[in-house]
């Protein structure tokens, strides 16, 4: 049987991710969650909640400090945009972050021998992310390949993207087939103290036009709806 | 002025990179290290004597728990083996670990906009790691170049390996050169509790034999001398 180690931030994108992994590709799937220092610490109980209910072999939470190298929204107290127009990379950008999430993610597939590494990245609705885009995804293939133990052994780490050509309404379709239950998931950069999402952050704004397209509600409790 | 983030044990290699950085290229350094979760501890003490004894703009000590994923006599209550035989890559062997170190790097290089990292690896004296080879700095230094915004906007990171085909004793002539004092840093894998190295892991053994291939005393204190 195939092993996987999936990132799962227990977004809508990564929750997708884990489903067809699990449910349509069959593989037994470790799922990888970063306490980073996000100011968002809502997802990770989603990616708990995520991981439970579609069945991982276990789900793995890794302290990385993100916080203390600053430079982001989303570990430090800049304001996260609302209703923003997109210009280029968005303060919400951690930097590196893949980078540093896939070779984490890199080093547990080493200790659990998976042969396949799965990451929730698109490219369509995308915010302008650099390290979401296929040719990174590849040249990081390329060093974790070249760095590491079962690499070099002859045993190098497939990194599928499963997403990353879809738009975000196919993506929850896609979710949906496969009988995920979007209510378990959190995608906002921004939410209330409850966890309830704000609605009118980039990645709020992506998700609800995803579920207008489709025309279908989406099952979280937005302040506005 | 050029910028450059050094990774940072506090071992010889790293110290002496962080010498060669300051002392000969003038550079303006910020020196990283991490808490990983790693056995000897004492190497982060030595790191941040190492980085005020020569002078850098700031120290950075990272969390990131590779404890938590495992796989190696570095994190895990696995015996470190003495006096052994060099046969492929050893147990103190980190999985990923340089693929994640770099990767945090290159997160702070882009928060204090760095136009270079530097690091120690080398090939000669190298115990079988796969992430000290050139090609795998390469590998790294492209998806670096491709998943940061820096990077795509213009201002690909530089790597430097200084040390890349030195021997430990060229490696400690240098750093004398340089006025290094040796006797603050840190190289053994199985140190005393008292931080003593104890002279017969792989590290105490490669920089014991530099030091007596150049004539030298090394000046920390080893239980059999």
């Amino acid at each position: 049987m195939t092993t996987a180690v999936v990132l799962l931030s227990g977004g809508l994108d990564s929750s997708t991710a884990l489903a067809w992994a699990i449910r349509r590709q069959g593989w037994c799937c470790h799922s990888i969650a970063f306490d980073y220092g996000q100011r968002h610490r809502h997802e990770l109980a989603a990616s708990r909640r995520v991981a439970e209910a579609l069945g991982v072999a276990r789900h793995h939470v890794i302290r990385v400090d993100l916080a203390a190298i600053g430079g982001s929204a989303l570990t430090d107290e800049f304001d996260v945009p609302k209703d923003a127009e997109n210009n280029g990379i968005p303060i919400t950008y951690v930097p590196a972050r893949n980078l540093v999430f896939l070779s984490l993610a890199a080093a547990l597939a080493e200790t659990v021998a998976a042969e396949r590494l799965v990451i929730g990245a698109n490219i369509v609705d995308y915010s302008g992310y650099p390290d979401c885009r296929p040719e990174f995804l590849e040249a990081f293939r390329r060093a974790a390949e070249l760095g590491t133990k079962r690499g070099v052994e002859g045993h190098p780490l497939a990194i599928d993207a499963p997403l990353i050509r879809m738009s975000k309404a196919e993506i929850i379709r896609l979710g949906l087939d496969l009988g995920l239950d979007y209510a378990l998931t959190h995608s906002c950069y921004d939410p209330a103290p409850d966890g309830r999402p704000c609605g009118h952050c980039d990645s709020c704004r992506f998700r609800r036009q995803g579920f207008a397209e489709l025309g279908l509600a989406d099952p979280l409790p937005y302040p506005d709806d």
